[in-house]
């Protein structure tokens, strides 16, 4: 057997296309795993979900899904024979879920990628060992390290874990009168990085695709505005200069070649006058692309379906302008009873249960796109 | 128990908005089906397909659907009691069905619009009773019929079918040397109409969505194609005056109104000089407005979903210009196989069988809205 063969024969490395009718395996059940479902069968392919939450929306839009864990290694290995590739929708798979996966099937994008992007430290250095631009950032274990690192560099500083923060959450504001001790405790021993906090400009994202055999594919840049370390809404066009729209796609792309990645990736920046710093990487669609769904032909989630396909990457182009909002918790209420608002494109998430802070939905804002 | 009632206690006249997470019974479970399960979700709401063929389409998209037989009076009694409303992709349901779920369950639109429409002749009656311009025609049972209707109608004239006809099936060119019996032959027992062949300047249709509370919201025309009897493309804007536009809006709010219409129905008009004469009407969502799904914030899909679920409509804006062709048999090869088309949104329809004169998917070109 060669050895970029899996045990089922199906080759990572010189994959065929999928062929009409095919099934894409999607670990995790969100709204991210319903969008790339929804796209997948605009294409005329399916998606089996695979998650251990009862009540996943993705679960609603597929006749076939897997609710099992991450570490049930049966289910697991079903799962991927039922399937001719895996993707996923956040970056937080347990490395040994992908393992077995990859027993059996491809699994894009690829294990460097998301080895990287699970820990915040790792992908720090990875972006500074690609010469690119961060918040300056220090690695903090112990009161020790805290204290040593809040000497190095510039108050405030964002105190943030390494592992499973998201949207805000295992992050902490150290001020100069913040206690080192309470910061500490609050990690409850999980490693984390300090950083200098960015006052920067303006928030801004690129969404790229990259296929199997190494083309690439941007969409406009989104210019994002945050509301309790929550993104809120996504403008395109972003108002900036063309060579900093430039810049900031040719980094998304050098981070994608050095991962060798196939799929859509998000990179999210600060904008401080002209200089572009790379905030976060995400190695999956992204909300801040979520307007792509709406203003252009093809979706980030049918670029992701496309890439993991093996197939040709489509045009990027968009078609008009666009305001994309997030509902969040109780702002989903009357769009949800059926208000329609207009000029808006509407795309719920089938979620029961409204909670603070929970992405229920968001509408897209579609305007002629200025010329 | 009040008239307006249902055995089950669902009001048929006084509707209350359907809630969150509601689920809408399908009848038909090919494209269109699919397509209004996938706007559903898109608004949170559930569907479940009530169809008797093994593969249908709208199955892959949900993991609700009951395969059964339309005269399955149990199959039929269980479907309308696990949903909240029901409607239909197609206007040849059996009124035995009908009759069985409006036992249980609201049936929209109306069993009015789909008596009609289910008989070209009573069609052609109600419109020519609106005061409405139809191509002039005669009903035909016999040969007697027919050699009569051919001296009162000009030749060349369509020998349609009263029932079950689409696409072109169920129509016999009559010429001035057509042998009347071979055509009577033609038709095996089954009624029919002689209707003047009309040599038309254009083909035109609108799309128009009527709420429960009799609000209507129209989109722009599209101008019409078709190659062997099947839809080829639609083009918006149409390149039509505007009070030709206009005219054409008037008209199938005419129609929607008359049926007291809920949800979406489509009007095909030959246009001759600025005569408008209406061609047929499709008590559904129509071919001719896939564009909408492309090029509007709100499609006809959605539209169709919103009224049958007693919400507020949608504004009916255009953001882009938008050509929408039919894929045809084997016209889908190369997309379904991954080919991107550039500015062109996809959508298949996830059939596994190519065959001459199935429709397999559509593509949509939009370009930023001329100004």
């Amino acid at each position: 057997m060669p050895t970029d063969m899996t045990p089922d024969g199906k080759s990572a490395q010189s994959l065929a296309p999928l062929g009409p009718g095919a099934t894409i395996g999607i670990l995790g059940g969100g709204q991210l795993a319903r969008m790339l479902t929804m796209a997948a069968h605009r294409l005329g392919l399916k998606t089996h979900i695979f998650c251990p939450d009862t009540e996943s929306p993705a679960f609603e839009v597929t006749p076939h899904h897997t609710r099992a864990a991450y570490s049930d290694a049966d289910a697991l290995d079903r799962f991927a024979r039922s399937v001719e590739r895996v993707t996923y929708e956040f970056e937080n798979i347990p490395v040994g879920a992908i393992a077995i996966l990859e027993q059996h099937c491809p699994v894009m994008p690829g294990a460097k990628a998301l080895a990287i992007c699970q820990d915040r430290l790792a992908e720090k250095r990875f972006l500074s060992g690609l010469g690119l631009v961060v918040a300056p950032f220090l690695p903090v274990e112990t009161m020790v390290d805290l204290n040593q690192a809040r000497q190095r560099l510039a108050a405030p500083a964002i105190l943030k874990t390494r592992r499973l923060g998201y949207d805000g959450k295992g992050q902490q504001h150290i001020g100069t009168d913040t206690e080192s001790g309470a910061a500490i405790a609050a990690l409850a021993g999980a490693g984390a990085v300090l950083e200098e906090f960015v006052d920067f400009d303006a928030e801004i994202s690129i969404i790229l695709a990259r296929g199997t055999n190494g083309e690439m594919a941007s969409y406009d840049p989104a210019r994002n505005t945050h509301e309790n370390h929550i993104l809120a809404t996504s403008t395109v066009p972003a108002g900036l200069p063309a060579h900093v729209s430039k810049m900031a796609t040719r980094i998304a792309e050098k981070i994608a070649t050095a991962f060798e990645y196939v799929g859509v990736l998000g990179v999210e920046f600060f904008l401080c006058g002209e200089t572009l710093i790379v905030n976060e990487i995400a190695p999956r669609v992204h909300n801040s692309g979520h307007w792509t769904e709406a203003a252009c032909a093809a979706s980030q989630f049918e670029q992701h379906i496309r890439a993991v396909a093996g197939w040709p990457l489509a045009d990027p182009v968009r078609h008009a302008d666009a305001v994309m909002q997030n509902l969040i918790g109780d702002q989903v209420r009357a769009v949800a009873a059926g208000e329609s608002v207009p000029g808006c494109k509407i795309h719920l998430y089938g979620k029961n249960e409204i909670r603070p802070g929970r992405k229920m939905g968001h509408l897209t804002r579609l305007t002629a796109r200025a010329r």
